[in-house]
């Protein structure tokens, strides 16, 4: 595995007859040499294996000063959207030159209050983060934001501080879906959600609400039920389904509850979807991986992560003003398969 | 949401007639105060919704230091198995009072260095990290070792330095696999892999391998395919099972191209798991969104994650010599569930 000793950028420079200068330029891309030569000397880099020794350029270097840091809280990073919008979160802020200190908070408080904490120890230019399920008081968020910490939100938006936010249009992505259903011949659609305490919730219960209304259908208070993983919709939905006038779809806030609903239905012997037709929101790896595979709101993580950046980025570097509260809304569409008429 | 005055640690003491720092300590869970009177603070700070400022304390007092940092590179964010083990990490290292700086090289050779070279230059007292695909060159990694940064690899092991490392038993994984497939009556058995520059697929198509020949059974090279994603599985499975010896039994090196495999079967007319059987390799959220579920190896991320921050802060705080070469390897189990007999 071992190769021969390196080639230096003197190397390169007296081989084609430039100045270590140029070498040094053209390797990062500068616009001050030629295209032509840049090329030039990159593939003449590549050819033999120079790579820059950044190491002994950074302990030379006196003037490099560490980049700056942004901490991330994320509820839990195992879940699809939060990892997606971490990696939207990564590529903004790396192309723009910084680096990312992350922590899970676990859905508590108290790892939420400490995650702050070593954040501002760690002296952090900018906090983004979605806050635990726990969580109903704000102060260690308040604290950085008087301590001249920008705080961004995603996601799950706190209501007890007045910052920037970043959110998908929830709202508009139930209508959607729902007007959907009606579209392919549903009449009895239910509806299963999140707590009602969240924002989240009552966003997408009032597009469903207002796309059945605005169709001239009713609301059918049965079929609303507080229901947000698939291990509950497996075990409410049978009843539901054994009513004589059961309902012929599901709106579920979450891909894992329709999946829930999508297997029981299938093993009481309904057909997917000429009986019963079922959309979900998320978009994630389980929606294709399902069969058939799941009609669903693509939440567009990444793009949410790279605008919470953009956000925080602009606060820091003034191009935003530090007491404007930004609010950001990011599209959502509609991913039609195979479990929608 | 406004709520009233916070008390402070000066309330609690007066209240309950002690000292301000048996407050402080009782709040921080030392030992030197009874549990009893432990319970007794920490029952009225909740219940008078105390919360330490702890900014005004960071503020105050200079001896605070920041905490140090790990350096952690990811190839990809939204992978489940490496959320999962990034996960485990940001566990370990926050339990033991460390924060991770986390960045993706997004399998880019090029980013890697970069990424490297920011860390280096943010003071990271170590990086954790699994190589890009791209990645042929490992002077980067070699740097920072020599310049006293200590290293820990997973999953993707560099081969080209010497430095500690965490993977899965990914033999005894694929041999416990394919054994279990023999087991219940298969004999014609496809390995579908990664490339074989890749020690994971040496090691899985070893297990493999074995297993077929201690069970007396002839290895097939008909069947042996360059193959690791769904689209690829669905585009070459066709031509395989219409073979009049086809395969009665697939393994797959990970849960995607099983699922490619199970649903080109199933269109094909193939009762699962009675004509085919199939098995994957991860046991990420698609392995149970699939129809019927996927008998899988699970690769425990999670412990992964774990075990290489423990490395590395083991080395960090001297406990690990740092010129030892630690290799730890992480048992896998065998999931069994719908798609095998």
């Amino acid at each position: 595995m071992k190769e021969s000793t390196p080639i230096t950028m003197k190397d390169i420079a007296r081989e084609l007859g430039v100045s270590v200068a140029t070498v040094s330029r053209a390797l990062k891309d500068s616009p001050r040499i030629s295209e032509k030569r840049r090329e030039l000397i990159k593939n003449y880099a590549r050819e033999h294996n120079f790579y820059p020794n950044f190491i002994a350029e950074t302990l030379r270097n006196s003037r490099v000063k560490p980049v700056k840091i942004i901490g991330v809280i994320v509820p839990q990073f195992t879940h699809f959207y939060f990892s997606s919008i971490l990696s939207g979160i990564e590529e903004e802020a790396s192309a723009r030159g910084y680096r990312i200190m992350v922590a899970q908070s676990n859905e508590k408080y108290e790892r939420e209050v400490d995650i702050c904490k070593s954040f501002f120890e760690n002296k952090v230019c900018g906090v983004i983060v979605s806050q635990a399920k726990d969580t109903a008081k704000y102060d260690h968020f308040q604290s950085l934001i008087d301590h001249g910490v920008p705080l961004v939100f995603y996601d799950r938006i706190c209501t007890g501080v007045d910052c920037s936010r970043v959110v998908v249009d929830d709202y508009m992505g139930a209508y959607t879906a729902v007007n959907h259903l009606i579209d392919t011949g549903c009449k009895r659609i239910a509806f299963y959600g999140f707590s009602m305490r969240l924002e989240i919730t009552k966003n997408r219960y009032n597009g469903y609400r207002d796309a059945l209304l605005n169709n001239g259908l009713q609301l059918d208070s049965r079929f609303v039920k507080y229901c947000d993983n698939r291990a509950d919709a497996e075990a409410i939905t049978p009843e539901i389904l054994s009513m004589e006038d059961h309902p012929d779809a599901f709106f579920a806030v979450n891909d894992d509850t329709a999946i829930g609903v999508l297997y029981t239905a299938k093993r009481m012997g309904f057909h997917i979807p000429d009986d019963i037709s079922i959309c979900g929101f998320t978009n994630g790896q389980r929606a294709i991986a399902c069969d058939p595979m799941l009609t669903t709101v693509e939440q567009r993580g990444v793009v949410v992560g790279e605008e919470a950046a953009n956000i925080l980025i602009g606060q820091v570097e003034g191009l935003i003003p530090s007491d404007k509260v930004e609010k950001r809304i990011v599209r959502t569409s509609l991913i039609i398969r195979g479990t929608t008429r």
